[in-house]
């Protein structure tokens, strides 16, 4: 049985942990710490646990590396650079659900998060968590950066396109559309409930952080320079993402030969799946699952290539492919606890 | 293994069998029968179901009876009264998630239904699947009136108090509010997308369907005669059913002291959570799971109790109740394949 | 032309009262003043104002006062009393849309509100604005304590009834069902968007503060005492107030001949409807507007009346009501500025 | 007073008429006509107008034509065209919210509709009816084809950057975001609002019919071909378009400027807000109103200009524009009746 202990546990990202994990056959979570709610009742905090006995402990990371297996951090950007260094020297590992160890360029980090790493002698030891993308290196590894939830969608999206390199790297285009809780729980006048319902609006335009993930990352798998054009939009729901990849043929092809090309990159993938036409994705269809969900459309007349994914945010976008990765660096069954299918509707 | 038939299986009853069977070890549903989508694959019909090879078979009840254990029918009502009698020569057991093996007095039904039931000689040996209330004889039963979603709610609020007889069971009022799921998956304007979101509204005023079942249950399990006012509301969202019950307390009592006989009635009950003061019942931490959660106040100023449960209509209320039946007929742990937590947020 | 200055005018109150009056023929908002954006462009704030030039000004009394013919305060309990009286000494009007002036009882007021009454001089020339209800003594009234969202959907619905004598006055039961924008605009946990999408949960059980008000001017408006259970529910929509009315008849009454007694009784105004069977109210057709809608129901065998009322909490609950009583106590025709049907879908 | 009928007045659009329309001073309606609830209560259809004692009338389009000055049609593709003649051939003017007349070309008409043109000797005088574009056009015409929604929100994003020949016109990147009344009143099983709530998914990729309405429209107006690709998506909320246009810049130009260029170019139009940084559309600010709230951002990094365009796509998508087209034609103030402010919160 795996121990893990999750920091932060008392947000969305650490509440899924929790539900994930009790249903998990070969790991439990022995230790839940939260900066906000040390002391409290975790059934007050997160009312799905109404019935749980559990408390919420405080953050100890020296404890927490001496107690458990992994740890896994959902904490803000520059917060788990200051954790992982003591999980590591204990010989334990580190998942850190935030952006602090999916960049090995200090430089590039600090331009977009404004941050001084604290420990960029690790970062070569991190691996960047996309188990389809970077299966080998994650099954090795002690310390893993977890991808943001848009960057998953849209690198899920790519890969295929991408390794076959049958488009232009450098002419593609994303529009991504996410449920409420990929902001957190800290409320703010924006995500109050009477502004945000039956609302739409963009965010992030021409700005959003994880820009440059998608492009470093899609850069790394295609071995070749990526320039994406990102626009993120805040859709009225609590859970899901979906984005919709323009990308531009590098010569004509048929829909069906870019969809078997998408299968056969696939196939035996346990949590993408490749829809049938005339099946487009929905984010209720993936809702508390770790699926991803995925489409292709050629259009002829533009020379076009279009990929529509949907994930969880929470799910596959977080929580859900954290415990995929902490699957294969454990040795178990990857998809282990994460077979729970949908809520629908 | 209990091999499993479900009739019905393409509405959302159906779909929450089977996305609750997926994770039930001693389970497998291996007949999955649908009128309307007989032929169609499975996840054409149920997205979250994408990359399952399922395909919808016909509904044939004799071949279903010689190779299943268990039938479960969801069902409108007037059609599980043509099934159950050649599941049960076979000698299977058969779960009516519908209405007509709820009532053993078909004068009542055919009044509130307007059919007549077809096999009468049946009904002495239905029972009332609310394990709660009537536990065991569901242990040795072979066919399962499963409870509608208000009254489990209901009847969960008012049973320690009909049991304690503390109140007047001739002066109960409630008030529930439901989500859309519960009207099933048939369009209508009423429920078209537009015309819901945002827009709230009470139906079947004085005359919804429910009323005598829950007045009928609660009366054989109070021994006493129970009248109910039921009033329930179409809220939007997709799960999930609040009840607020109005009572009156035949004598002063102070809320504490209510508290701790409901906490004492539901001592060992795994699904029923009797949730500590401030806290109130919220549908949302019990979307996807078989809980309910349950809080007392009292009005000292009225004489009043007032008792507020939630569960999800999908789940405790259909789907989830069923499954628990399921495993209390075949000796099975009986909170089996149930244990999901509410997907929150 | 009639000069309006408001006090708040940053919240959902107060931008309500701008986007009525923008189309009032006779009544314009000269003075917007904001404690908290006091300087900022109402469109920064206002984002359906984007298009106006205005800026929200500090709340300087005095100054408004001497400005403006009605001051309308959308401040929190405890303020409004701080501000009238300057409003009357300088021969203006004021209509409080908070609670300061609803009570004539420093005492209740006290024991509800935990607030000593600076002003009980002003009380005996407060009168409560609810039209239907005492629309002569709005006529003359310098000062209005504008119902709160509860109790005029509660208050319209019980006041035909109350008035013709055939209900116990002491039997009501009321569960209502509001939006979450009458929790106002301030961001809570509570109130995150995703926390409170898909979820429904009740509040106040037994102790909301709109409970003596309806008691009192129910009380004042039939001439007897009256006593009201009520259960307030948060629904994940923006606006609407639903109240369902238990009454108990004195003695049988047929259902028709309910109606004609309510119909009879709001012949002639504008803004109640009384709606033909088998309507029933919903929200959203009176979304937006100052309608409100109403149906009722007699349940036979229980000897109940069920009362349903349909409101905007911002229309017809708050702003619209408003306007109605500044249209009153200036002398202008009532439903001035007001006419406009609710956002549907 | 125009005298206004309407044809199709029982769905969304033609409530959004009624609705406008009660509050519009130079014009009322006085035929209602409706194909499936002639004889109907108009309260009965649509709720909010309870009140009114309105009754459908069926479509006789010769006694319409006799009757009124201005006739709306809000039908199927393929119905307007065989009302349009006898319209016209009585000297009134005719207004067509759907697709028969926004094409002079029967070829492409055919092409992406799949109908023959009943009256292609009309279509030289039919006038695309986006005032911002093409209003003296509009002023003298006796027969509008009422722009689409989605195309309305792109080609008002794209015309000043067309104009002024900063983009290139073969390189436009759309994707729309939809609320669901855009389908129309006509119940499915995909906007059933259990299915629909908390759902998100993108549909007609890269064969939405108003494609080719975007560039025929956009090229008449910048005199260039344009190509687009244009994804739609539908969200879950009632009402709202929100289009994001990735424009490929012909150089590089600062947002200042390109700011200065959108707000010069609409400066003086009184339903096109161009939205001073930081501030970014959104749906709901815009709601019930005919208002298209617009920003532009420059992502320098990739030569890439973003215009993000909000509109309600009942008002300044439908109903709302062909008041305004109405006002144009007949001579009056082109914003009578139609300076309602959005619904928000």
């Amino acid at each position: 049985m795996i121990k893990v202990g999750i920091i932060g546990s008392s947000g969305y990202t650490g509440g899924e942990f929790l539900r994930i994990l009790a249903g998990h056959p070969e790991a439990e979570v022995t230790y839940l710490a939260s900066h906000t709610y040390a002391g409290s009742r975790v059934g007050d905090v997160l009312p799905a646990f109404a019935h749980a006995p559990w408390v919420f402990a405080p953050v100890d990371i020296e404890e927490m590396a001496a107690q458990c297996d992994c740890i896994i951090a959902a904490v803000p950007a520059g917060a788990a650079m200051e954790l992982a260094p003591a999980v590591l020297a204990a010989g334990k590992k580190f998942i850190d659900i935030g952006t602090d160890f999916r960049f090995h360029d200090t430089q590039l980090y600090k331009k977009w998060y404004g941050i001084d790493h604290s420990c960029p002698d690790l970062l070569p030891k991190a691996v960047y968590g996309l188990p389809e993308l970077f299966r080998d290196q994650i099954k090795g590894a002690d310390l893993i950066g977890n991808p943001g939830c848009y960057p998953t969608s849209i690198l899920l999206g790519m890969a295929p396109a991408l390794k076959a390199d049958i488009i232009d790297p450098k002419d593609v285009v994303v529009a991504s559309m996410s449920g409420v809780s990929g902001a957190g729980r800290k409320p703010t006048v924006t995500n109050h409930f009477p502004e945000r319902t039956e609302n739409l609006c963009p965010y992030g335009v021409a700005s959003h952080r994880h820009t440059p993930e998608i492009e470093v990352q899609a850069g790394l798998y295609g071995k070749t320079e990526v320039q994406v054009s990102f626009t993120p939009h805040l859709v009225p729901m609590s859970r899901g993402i979906l984005s919709t990849l323009v990308l531009k043929l590098r010569s004509a092809m048929a829909e069906d030969a870019v969809r078997e090309l998408y299968e056969e990159h696939y196939r035996g993938e346990e949590f993408v799946c490749v829809l049938p036409p005339p099946a487009l994705p929905q984010t209720k269809a993936v809702a508390g699952s770790n699926y991803a969900h995925l489409a292709v459309r050629v259009d002829e007349r533009l020379g076009r290539l279009l990929v529509m994914v949907a994930i969880d945010n929470l799910g596959k976008g977080a929580a859900g492919q954290a415990i995929q990765n902490m699957n294969l660096m454990f040795g178990l069954d990857e998809g282990m606890g994460l077979r729970t299918v949908g809520l629908y509707p």
